[in-house]
């Protein structure tokens, strides 16, 4: 043993037994936390590259979900917000969110730790950029077909580098009003998300649903040619479903780092068995979700045409709800409450994908419903299993615990469930109150919606030179593309004549 | 050091030097053996969730076997027969499986540990409901285009509630009666099954020969419209070799959690270059199938008809071959071992994907052979190749080793090939008997097999109302659809006019 | 506590405190570091999965790349050549990348550890396989629809098992003359390529480089039938930007074992936050090379055009050449200096890609600029933007730090900036020198070059006897085919009246 700790404490206190016990006591137990803390470092970077998979899953996702002649857009928009979340994480994100504004107070926005500069925690700081670029992607399949590519990048910077920030330190940072780890928390608890139902899914769900309302829907999804509404909303299949479910399955297998992972944030010593634990809920949630959305559908539609029917959209979405559901709570409950929550997460995306029709909302991949309501439903549901050992081990007090419990202890005491209400309508509000303004001043800018001919065409056509003629859709309407030619045409030689 | 091990013994034992001294080191002891079990705890979830991916990496590969017209139903089938296991695990697999009946004895079946209820270790619950997910995956390639919904689903919930469960109790727990693990082994060794070339790969694989046997081939494929056998088997391609291709890529990463994961379940200390062992015996096997199986069919094909060609679906399937094959004993032999294995793994593919052409059994994607033949193939391979050197830091014990190596110290000790081999017959027989049955009587439901007319038009088209036109396959039968669009219309209509 | 180390000491030095403390400290400290170490291992083993799933990244990349015609022929290239590399690594590409000479010496080939004979040090072969594999397969898209299997075959196993270990023990051995691990490092420091920027990346790119001017550019890219130069290079799109843009994010995930996991190899205690640090800087170089790439084309485009285009290919190229670039210097710089590295990658992309075109080489996937520009780029950056404190972390010392440091402390010490030059050239001269000859004889032999008959009809048809006629693209030329099948036909007759 080239560097003993007996011959340095031996040495140093020569004689005297207690000072060399003592010495050599917290040399060792030093070098074992230091090496615990070493390994929990590494384990948050790997737990982050496995989250980071999901960005792949999405874009393959939506991928699948759009018709052909958007597939190269869809993707793109994917690929360009991981990229902007880095930049805009970097930038702002990261100080917003966690940035250190004195010790144990509330803040609602952070002031240090821009660029990276000062004291950060680098293994911290990238797990949490990964969820960041989670937030930004729930949108991007949403807003497909018809969305600018500009208005897409500009949205991307300002979610991650300003509004997301904002609700994970409310809920997530040792200074957010709503956190359960800040010093004096809401009602002695805080509101609890375990690995972000809320800061992750509501954000991304929501800003999802207020981009689709001032977008509108794809031409011709609701309404006819001439403005007049269609007695039945057309349906736009995507181009491949393959593509769809193999996004979904590596999206499941990306929830693996998303949740467990989570684990490593609540600064207990032994995370291990609460990451199985999140790993285990995870399973069942989504297990059950999947199932109960596509049997719930199969029997509406033996209901409605006689038919019987295996909805794959079903099976795919009501897995996500699941998954999305389980998240805030994934590690303080116990199986049979993931089973429930996964349950009525599918029957939430059933109802809330045909409530967004009757809406005339248009969601090309159903993100709102699957990020939105679920989302929701996920941190109530929080407020109602969280069982008493879970959240001991998790968050060393047991004092309020879910609803359901609560009331087996015949007690009444819905703190828990209050904040998580609370912190929902906040996570609510926030991006009603800052998207909503956002994008309509995109949308009066002319940056937000595509115009009709590039959206007939298909964005593929009009934003990107590459798209090979091979790929043309179907569905591409010639007419409208001899048009955009032309009119791109004109375009050119009016700027060459201009000096 | 807020919590300082010194401080807390000396006070309790002030003046006792030695009892302070113990009280010291017991502490410190303690502490250190937990770091390293969460630690362990925490790689057998992340191993887990690279297993996992193996759903991801099955869906895709028998998405691009299938032709066009069944992608949509072999992809959800996958997707669901993870969710189905992920349940059934919940329910009943689990306490099957691994369920303490008292402790030491041997016992058939576990009586608890049902529904999560009881002393259940998180880690591993989640680490064995990846392997079952990947047993019941196996089996739906094979039976692709030609299945009921309804039969797989039932299936899957069968093998990974009860009949996987029983293989992984006698091979694995330590009540199990081939295990390595009980306290009184089988011979003073049991059966070496690292990870699950039997357990996993000969369960999934018989699954898919007696399920294959029992519902027959595809229509057109051994008979012609007529029932008379073809002269020459019709061949039908997969839609798409760079799918298959991908999956197989996918599945090769996947089994890096499969194989050196396994390693964390010996409950040695120093798992870390048993893993690494484990990653490098899996990647010589596996890159010596690929290689023996092509270039075996290279020389065949040369031999048949003189042109050379490069057998795609020979790289792929000798490559999944030799990684099964070494599976159960890649913790276990020497490098040079594992080249051996995979060379073997690799004719023994190409002599068993033409032996089922002969015996007329059709496996759309040569599950079979890759799972069951090679799976034997391991099993048997361990009882060879088992290095003492190996077995030592695996088991603790060099007493039985490969039988070469006991040949080469001059014994002819074959306990432990008497126990693979014994084991084969066990993991063969064991589904024999209680998946025949099964399919049987789902035969005889008629819920097996689709009928004739579902099976041209394709299964998509025939189960789910969403299969968009535009993936319509050059192979439909556009009679067939007619058809089979003017029963279901009368379905309904005579429904309608049912009360 | 079953082995207390309290009881084996006080029993094994009864009465003599001083030895009994002793004794328990040192068994204390071995137990922590052997269990870092095998922490580590783990670490090593895991990150070496991550980081091998670049294969499936390549090979998914490299199929979208290419015309239909030739997928197959592309993606079975991205199989073969991750089983040649374990195959060549496992004979000799390990004992001459890192057998041990003796010790202390500079050595240039290593003479030890061939077949895994004698100690070698399992996870650290596991890793270093994974990085021979990642060398081998960028040069797949390069020589794309054109190449033989029997010419790229042998190039792998050339490569893995001789060209690459010489630059890896060069500089990463211990023994290597560049090496910054060897006892007396060039200049006090030697050259510092922390993960592969010049290792991986130069040799595979300068490798592409070479044998695309050897193998010629694709039949009509710059030359008509007749042999005259095209005013105008034809632009080949790859069938499937969807699956480019996959592979793409495929290979960012996997960026996250191939960077961080190199932190383990520094052999320092605490590695998670260097990891952690160089997953940040792999974000934002990869970010910032994608955003510069993308928009300083739509910048060029609309001067050249007036029309506003978002070019993907630049966008997902411009990532690679980011994370290419920030991969010698990940650990060793600020976040600042990454973006800087990458939006300069991205400039270089931009530029280097047109200028193949300019000198008329043919690089299917642009695989030169990316990997070979760029990975000089970042050998140099590191030489430049080595930041004090994180080289202190890393590797002990901050004599020599990057040149724009230097000269902020008012220095002119350019020792590791010259030292990077040298292996920058070192690193080109080799293979230059070795991959030279040996295209130059597989060219000689034949071997090289598909005929141009194969190449009109595609390799897929020409070389893989399973190919369905349903891939068959619309760019196959069919009276080539005719022509083909003729000479085929031919060849087997001819055969057959022979003895």
């Amino acid at each position: 043993m080239s560097n003993s700790f007996y011959s340095s404490c031996a040495i140093l206190y020569e004689g005297e037994t207690d000072a060399v016990l003592q010495c050599i006591t917290d040399k060792l137990q030093a070098e074992t936390q230091k090496a615990a803390l070493d390994t929990h470092t590494w384990l948050l970077v790997l737990s982050a590259a496995l989250l980071f998979f999901m960005q792949a899953g999405f874009a393959v996702l939506c991928a699948g979900c759009v018709r052909k002649k958007n597939v190269q857009n869809t993707m793109l928009k994917n690929l360009l917000d991981a990229c902007g979340a880095a930049l805009a994480w970097y930038t702002t994100g990261y100080a917003f969110a966690f940035g250190q504004p004195g010790s144990g107070e509330t803040s609602f926005i952070g002031t240090g730790g821009f660029l990276y500069i000062g004291d950060v925690d680098a293994a911290y700081w990238f797990f949490q950029y990964a969820f960041s670029a989670t937030a930004v992607t729930i949108v991007a399949g949403t807003l497909a077909e018809r969305c600018q590519m500009t208005a897409y990048l500009l949205y991307s910077l300002f979610l991650t580098g300003f509004v997301y920030p904002m609700s994970a330190r409310a809920m997530w940072s040792s200074h957010g009003f709503l956190s359960a780890k800040q010093p004096d928390p809401l009602g002695g608890i805080g509101a609890i998300d375990f690995a972000g139902s809320g800061v992750v899914h509501i954000t991304g769900g929501m800003t999802a649903l207020i981009a689709a309302k001032i977008l509108g829907a794809r031409k011709g999804r609701f309404y006819d040619s001439k403005g007049s509404p269609l007695s039945k909303p057309k349906h736009f299949p995507g181009h491949s479903i393959a593509l769809q479910l193999m996004g979904t399955m590596m999206l499941w297998f990306g929830w693996y780092g998303f949740n467990p992972g989570s684990a490593l944030l609540l600064g207990v010593e032994n995370s291990g068995p609460i990451a199985a634990l999140a790993a285990i809920n995870t399973s069942i949630s989504g297990a059950s979700g999947a199932i109960t959305a596509m049997f719930t559908e199969l029997y509406l539609e033996e209901r409605r045409t006689g038919g019987l029917s295996f909805n794959l959209t079903m099976a795919m979405n009501g897995l996500l709800s699941g998954l999305v559901a389980v998240t805030a709570s994934c590690a303080l409950i116990e199986p049979w409450a993931a089973g429930l929550i996964g349950m009525t997460a599918g029957w939430i995306y059933v109802a809330g994908s045909s409530l967004l029709i009757r809406w005339r909302i248009d969601d090309a991949v159903d993100a709102i419903p699957v990020h939105l309501f679920s989302g929701v439903w996920g941190m109530i549901a929080t407020g109602l299993f969280t069982a008493p050992t879970r959240i001991l081990t998790a968050f060393g007090s047991s004092d309020h615990v879910g609803w359901f419990y609560s009331l087996g202890r015949g007690e009444v005491d819905a703190t828990l469930l209050g904040n998580q209400i609370l912190a929902v309508l906040f996570l609510l509000a926030w991006p009603l109150g800052t998207i909503t303004p956002f994008f309509l001043w995109l949308n009066y800018m002319k940056w937000l919606r595509s115009d009709t001919l590039e959206e007939l065409v298909g964005l593929d056509m009009a934003y990107h030179v590459n798209a090979p003629t091979v790929l043309r859709d179907d569905d591409v309407d010639e007419k409208a593309l001899a048009e955009l030619e032309e009119r791109k045409h004109k375009k050119r030689t009016g700027q060459e004549g201009a000096p």
